[in-house]
């Protein structure tokens, strides 16, 4: 399938390898292409900047947010909280009748660390962008785990842990769900409801940031015990 | 020991009862404990209201919450998230020097089902109440799980999921701490600092609200998978 991975952070990067490698036609989408090629170094969290990571990965389209909508049959949003929707109205029309992933949580680091969020209680980010692209099928999932459980869940635990997903399509929420199931292997998958549910999966990050520092690792995930 | 449970609703209700077959001496603390025994027939949970319960649990004490908060050496904090406060200040002095273990959630159903939290993100129902009662030594605990559950961890997966514990009294955690490991049972508790964790903690309510919805039962509890 052709995908449209908007973001060039960890989330873009592991994504993209990893449909790449599964045998989808990836193209990544930015900002500005010349700029993300041109960040070298590591960014903050350890992890290769961009123009660094993408030497080692030329198999891989990259092109404007505009030029990965349009490639893609399917949309994932791997933008920051703050990104997203700057980065979906650049990419604009191209969006319209997709189904979108949106991994994007509303984390804001102004104040410093732990961050805060943007968005929360009584909207979320989710509802934001489907309210602003009602035209798109909007399934918010994947966002309450690390890059790399995303696209290998069974690496924690024997993948006995748990992945959220909600929308408005439940067409589109199907789709995705067998999707994340037969690419990356997720076998718990619970269907919160509609794309308000969002309040309650980016809910999760205050929690996730936190266990981070105290476990030491973002390899972890949440499993629902009944 | 001799606690004081605060709250007359399902949480001071299962909490009495196990505490009390455990051999500890507790007394339920209310607003006015002629009201209290005064409501009659079931809640909106389907729970009997407390004047039918306390007839069938007469070897429990009650009290006002002065009377109670003066009862405990440690004091349990099962009231609602707007009742916390004023029930709080109308103890009073009697909890001063006293480790607290603080169930509450600001859950707010004033606009309806799900509820929204009333306190959240930049601050919590934890921290206002260690704010305001600077001599109590608050442990944010047992607030990310249904009162059945508290009280009897292993009825979930034999066991096999998460607590949270989080305060600025390292002495108070560890003790709360080996309660809940010897008196009801839990395995797995994950200190997570101090009490501005309470954000975290009260942030998993909007996605346990929910999942309690989506499962059909609110027995069920958050395993942390690494």
């Amino acid at each position: 399938m052709k995908i449209g991975m908007l973001g060039t952070g960890m989330v873009g990067q592991v994504l993209a390898v990893k449909l790449t490698e599964l045998g989808h036609d990836v193209m990544i989408g930015t900002r500005s292409v010349e700029d993300a090629k041109a960040r070298t170094g590591k960014n903050s969290w350890g992890q290769p900047e961009f123009g660094d990571w993408y030497k080692e990965h030329l198999q891989i389209k990259v092109g404007t947010f505009a030029e990965a909508a349009a490639h893609g049959e399917w949309i994932l949003n791997g933008t920051t909280g703050h990104g997203t929707l700057p980065a979906l109205r650049s990419a604009g029309p191209a969006l319209d009748g997709k189904v979108m992933i949106d991994i994007s949580n509303p984390l804001d680091f102004s104040k410093g660390f732990p961050p805060f969020l943007s968005v929360t209680n009584t909207d979320s980010l989710g509802e934001q962008v489907q309210r602003d692209f009602p035209n798109v099928k909007v399934v918010k999932a994947l966002n309450t785990v690390n890059a790399y459980v995303m696209v290998a869940p069974k690496s924690l635990g024997n993948g006995d842990h748990t992945l959220f997903v909600c929308g408005n399509d439940a067409e589109a929420k199907t789709k995705v769900t067998d999707f994340l199931k037969h690419e990356f292997g997720w076998e718990q998958i619970i269907d919160m409801g509609d794309i308000t549910n969002s309040r309650a999966t980016e809910g999760l990050l205050p929690i996730w940031i936190r266990l981070m520092g105290v476990l030491g690792t973002p390899m972890f995930s949440f499993k629902v015990v009944k």
